[in-house]
């Protein structure tokens, strides 16, 4: 049976690759793993039928042989450890790489999605102005040490990995930004894995799920 | 060689077992593996020596072998995967107890962590009592769904996994507050996890390092 990613209908990102589904898409793309796509609305996303498959009524989703899993690093270090293309053979390596999915999730995401957050759901508050400073020095500090740790290095672990698909879908939540811009090095990463044939096969699949769903109204 | 876990030194939970190497330490005990302790101070987080260990200049990290490993989620997951007690045999068993790792920490712990995180650090900042009920408000709809999933179950999939652990360690940054106790179907579940003798005794490593630490001083 082909597996099933539920992701969003109508992303508030417009098909940018900024949800979260983006990360399975991309992850199938890589791996040459076929899946369907089931799309649930934003004003959907708390029916039954969808917590059923996500307790906390969140996307994506992923069935496959009767196994439901939820949370996107989940799913992603679950087609990565059984296809081929996300995780090196060697036992190290491969630690070292699902660290990195962790570090994406964990350390770099949170304080990059607190300041989108803030930058969209308080931008009239009267403590956003005070507040945004200290936002942005903690993404600062974040970029500075992934940076120096990435160095010169095209990956993060010598080859591409799961580890860098999930980082590099948090980065781009700052592209265009003079946060990113601060890190060339940063930029040329994030550059070099979108330039992935297999990057662009899962952009034009997540524009045209958000180009269905639009047309699908509401 | 005896793995080694990096841990605080001077951790301001005290040893309670609040901090990110708690996790480490109780995995081994639950896998009954030995290790040893190195204990950095907080002033000395981003000391080249730790850094080395730790890109992001935190903690746990974790030495094995020749690996390096860092992200209490990486480092729980690597251990469960390597000995017996935190995985189901199962193999989609044992991906959902992997969802639940993500899920503790990307999902239920963000939320949980900023209102902590304000409650210290904004505590007389202007904006404070404003921004409140909001970060109570998206802590509260975790602890709904998580309660609603968990049910009368004892833990998350059936048996005690590594998500139980994982879940477990974020909730109790909660104990005592009215939040956690408005589900007393996770106060129980909480209480569960604590009476088990793996539990006990990673409780007792913690509080001895945290002891060492205050006694050699700054």
């Amino acid at each position: 049976m082909t597996p099933v990613l539920t992701g969003f209908a109508d992303s508030p990102d417009r098909g940018r690759g900024l949800a979260r589904d983006f990360r399975v898409r991309w992850a199938c793309a890589e791996a040459g793993l076929a899946y369907d796509t089931r799309s649930v609305r934003l004003a959907a996303l708390r029916d039954p039928e969808h917590r059923a498959r996500h307790p906390f009524a969140q996307i994506p989703a992923w069935e496959e042989d009767g196994l439901i899993l939820f949370e996107s690093g989940a799913i992603v270090l679950h087609i990565a450890e059984t296809r081929f293309g996300l995780l090196p053979a060697d036992r190290a390596a491969r630690a070292r790489a699902v660290a990195w999915i962790f570090a994406a999730i964990d350390t770099v995401e949170p304080p990059v999605f607190d300041l989108d957050l803030a930058d969209i759901l308080d931008r009239d508050r009267p403590w956003h102005a005070e507040r945004r400073p200290i936002l942005v020095e903690r993404v600062r500090r974040r970029l500075g040490d992934l940076s120096e740790y990435l160095g010169g290095q095209d990956w993060l672990e010598g080859e591409f990995t799961a580890g860098d698909l999930m980082m590099v879908t948090v980065l781009r939540r700052l592209q265009g930004s003079e946060l990113l811009g601060a890190h060339p090095s940063l930029s040329a990463y994030v550059a070099r894995a979108e330039a992935r044939p297999a990057f662009g096969q899962a952009l034009a699949e997540q524009k045209a799920v958000w180009s269905a769903g639009r047309d699908a109204g509401p």
